[in-house]
């Protein structure tokens, strides 16, 4: 039986009771976290979003009747408790924020009463994720995670409070709309009126917030669910939340400007983590040659070494071989590591060809002056000590070498310098290292496709002085593109966008699009150039994997209310489900396969 | 040719340049709203979404060069120009924010060409809304809608900052969900995944809203996307945007506080209106008797006046007939219009029928003592003299009655008033009269399903004290469900939830449903109220309509940057569209039924 709160107003929220209130009656109202009997008094946690506020029940105060209520609480039972705040007879509570005072009830309500839960509402619960997210209205009562949903909306509000005050208009772009045949795989849904027709849910406002310049909204802003039916790893859901902005009138250094100012202040506001601006700033040319990475983790070093140039005519054939097809010879060095066993090598070199290298070199110098090597015997005394000498080892180091096109030896040690990085413990968990990658390539060369693709989108303004490159060498040619970078995780990313006609077509040309392909696909965006386009260039950040970062999460489902499995399904909903014949009839589809169902993890 | 903005930086927009910049150089972008060549001088206006500056050239200034440049511009290029500010040497325009100065140009850069638009880019735009909405980009550009998005984007803002400082956390709910059988038409988006599944876009996110409370979240807010797959109306978008919020631990008073002085706080910070707390509150049943309505636009009087009791057993067998069915016989006073041509009333009695009436009563008071009536022969004349003492109806006055079946009258009368109150130029266009609409009934008689269908939603908490009577008599069973109007306009709506289960049970029972009928259908809300869940409550607006309604527009698309029309298609984008074969096997489906286009509009 639930009894109303019918007459019962709250006072305070559990924490917001404080020392300050003895002597005052309040009225609190939560979920019982756990019930105590003490020879003749019941002490009660009680907890709400703010925290846990301990409350004693004695007969004298609280009344018979109430005492006997108290008896019956259960973990989870939501009741309205009126009494007074008192200074703790018992031992104070040093761990909990209100753990020098109580309150002693002279009544109480049970609002609600509750079955027992499934697993206990703690933080860093050790449930099974399945029974979490198949109660997942019960997994966010946990602590941490309620923390983590209120960083989150605090970090949207200040983000749209830091945007407004510079001047930026948040604008709704369409949930329906239309689906573009580049990119990932589109949602689509079906439209009742045009049988036969579908809408497409958005990858990203990229071509709404190109028109909103066109427009001459001048500073667009919006925090915006995007979609993608890709399949699903650890870190990506199939709808994410953008932080999404453009800029007309501007260059890159103005939106990077803007955007310094942005994370510094939310990361202050929210997390008080102080960002000292400028942010560092690295070439995409750089970042790949000295992390083996586009978004490099700077929080520690074990940087790549080139040593193509020291084992040039030596006589280990991996390594001239992979010289003479073009390619590389890198290294890192593993401070202290000589001494790793064999078998912990090996597994390295397994990680190695998971990521596609053909194997994995390694110079052990060990103690004695010996070396524990792959290929030191295929080498001279003189090679090994200009190698060790270019890669500045020291005794007791391992240095690993990849050897092949640079694509892969970029690859492979830009992961296993970060693989290592972790299980050495080099990484300052506590460290926010920004830094904007700038310059990427504009175009790179698509085996599968046999053309030159666009490494960001076909609207990416180039270098200019790199333009001219673009006919003889159209791979040298860089991009206005932008990713800012925090602890080795793309944060988020943009570039300037093309506004000048020849350009652009120049650029659908070099794409190998024919004119028509190019209106097919992009018309109302094209259409929109011809009436005006002021310069303009933009930015999106994944707000989940920020929050992620903010809070350590170790999933992004920790940051998301109402998550989606690896499998685009939603335990607790049971989204997608089947849906009536009618429904279908009206939109004019069928279905012509049912799959058995994958396994829900 | 498009010339680059290198080296370039925008000092000021149009017009934040003032006249306490005089003597200052300036460097302005933006569009060519009109260029007017005058003797030796180029008179250019210039536009952002500002405003517009006026800009001056001549060669001495400017060079021939830039003099040449400059007289080849064209509306809607996209130019930069540096300049020094001056007083203005002509006649000083005082329509114009910057209309007493003028930069005299030094240096002039065309960003971009433009071909003539289709239509011009000015305020009130008579183009017809097809073309408009093909070119929504320009469109776009035109003042007035961009004041409504600014607008629109400020009133987000707004809500958001009121929202979070009184403790509203703001979550995001899922857009890809489970579709449900109840309500309106849902949008469904095919798994890839699970083929033969469909997640449904949210009609709102009721259910979520719920879960969070019971997860103890307390205080939620969020402005999101809301989807209906419905047959538009003007006033209708596919999708629209909801400022929708719960509160845990609250009754009806709580809500309707934080709301009151949410409105204020918006309706003064963006549009400069001052509203009155409290606001005032009607029971619906009274909203009902005097204005025909449960959304009484209460800018202006002609209310309703029951007559029943003054006609019964007069000579009158229409009015007679209708109380013998158990209905009413009510009265509006047209004040003045007993003049009114008989072709007029003709068309007032036209629609009447078409509101459900079978017909319309009317009786003018001449001037002269006689009246001009439908029905005055079939009464005696103390009758027609009790008549009109009831309606407290003067000499020159029209009125006009309907009698029904209560439903029927309100209806025909509510809407006569309110065409009436239009034709006749009643309503003070700059007044804005908000109303709490209260106790709306719980349940109301479904003939379609004859059973009592949830007036609001099944959720919805009854009034206490009329609980005992919904076993005899569930129709006089009012809820604790409020609406907020605003001239007529129901700008949201909510109720305070049932958390008790024996209420819910009971609730389920009078509507019909099964136990397992309720379960299959709200399953994971019931689960989650399982568990332990407060009293809450809620409200929802309608965010399109509320800032349709602050800038006085026609249509609710011009209050969307990127609306569809009665069709649900896009004109711009031209989504929905085809899509590739290989999509829809990938997904599983396939298309059964192409029918005709209708027409786009």
């Amino acid at each position: 039986m639930a009894e109303s709160m019918k007459g019962l107003k709250r006072s305070h929220r559990c924490t917001e009771v404080s020392n300050a209130n003895i002597g005052e009656e309040v009225t609190v109202m939560g979920w019982v976290q756990k019930r105590r009997n003490l020879g003749s008094l019941i002490f009660v946690d009680l907890r709400d979003r703010s925290g846990l506020l301990q409350v004693v029940f004695d007969e004298d105060n609280v009344g018979s009747e109430g005492f006997e209520k108290a008896g019956s609480l259960r973990s989870e039972y939501v009741v309205a408790i009126t009494g007074k705040v008192e200074k703790r007879s018992a031992a104070v509570n040093e761990n909990m924020k209100t753990g020098d005072i109580e309150i002693i009830a002279s009544s109480l309500r049970i609002l609600s009463e509750a079955q027992t839960p499934p697993f206990p509402i703690e933080e860093n619960s050790q449930t099974k994720d399945e029974i979490r997210l198949k109660y997942r209205y019960l997994d966010l009562r946990r602590p941490d995670i309620q923390r983590n949903l209120m960083l989150r909306s605090k970090v949207a509000y200040l983000m749209r409070d830091f945007m407004a005050k510079e001047g930026f208009i948040e604008i709704e772009t369409p949930v329906l709309t239309k689906s573009t045949p580049e990119g990932a795989r589109d949602y689509l849904v079906p439209s009742r009126v045009h049988p036969g027709s579908f809408y497409a849910l958005p990858q990203s406002p990229q071509l709404f917030k190109q028109l909103l310049m066109c427009s001459g909204y001048d500073r667009y802003f919006q925090i915006t669910k995007c979609f993608r039916d890709e399949d699903l790893r650890a870190d990506r859901q199939p709808e994410f939340t953008q932080a999404d902005m453009e800029l007309s009138f501007v260059d890159e250094e103005d939106v990077m400007d803007v955007n310094e100012r942005l994370l510094q202040y939310v990361f202050k506001e929210a997390i008080g983590v102080d960002i000292a601006l400028p942010l560092p700033r690295m070439p995409w040319q750089e970042a790949m040659d000295r992390f083996g990475s586009d978004k490099p983790d700077t929080r520690f070093g074990m940087e790549l070494i080139d040593v193509s140039q020291t084992v040039a005519g030596c006589g280990f054939g991996v390594f001239t071989g992979a010289l003479e097809n073009g390619g590389s010879v890198r290294a890192i060095v593993v401070p202290g590591q000589a001494g790793m066993p064999r078998k912990k090598i090996d597994k390295l070199v397994e990680y190695a060809r998971g990521c596609g290298a053909k194997g994995l070199a390694y110079l052990g110098i060990n103690e004695d002056g010996t070396y524990k090597s792959s290929f030191a015997k295929f080498m001279t005394e003189d090679e090994l000590k200009a190698l060790i000498e270019k890669t500045q080892a020291n005794v007791g180091d391992l240095i690993l070498f990849a050897a092949d096109k640079n694509k892969i030896v970029w690859n492979v040690l830009g992961a296993l310098r970060l693989e290592l990085g972790k299980q050495l413990e080099m990484i300052d968990e506590n460290q926010f290292n920004f830094l904007w990658v700038t310059q990427f390539p504009l175009l790179e060369w698509s085996d599968e496709e046999e053309r030159f693709v666009a490494m960001h989108h076909p609207f990416t303004m180039p270098v200019e002085e790199d333009w001219e490159k673009v006919d003889d060498n159209p791979g040298a040619v860089r991009a206005k593109a932008y990713d800012i970078v925090l602890n080795g995780t793309e944060l988020g990313g943009g570039s300037v966008r093309i506004h000048q006609d020849d350009i652009q077509e120049k650029m659908f040309e070099v794409l190998g699009f024919t004119k028509e392909q190019a209106w097919e696909q992009f018309g109302f965006l094209l259409n929109a150039f011809q009436y005006g386009v002021p310069p303009h260039a933009g930015l999106a950040y994944g707000l989940d994997r920020m929050v992620m970062h903010m809070v350590h999460a170790d999933s992004i489902r920790d940051v998301i209310a109402f998550p989606k499995v690896k499998d685009a399904s939603d335990l607790m909903s049971e989204a997608p489900g089947a849906v009536d014949e009618k429904q279908l009839e009206e939109l004019g589809i069928s279905v012509i396969q049912v799959k058995e169902e994958p396994s829900q993890e």
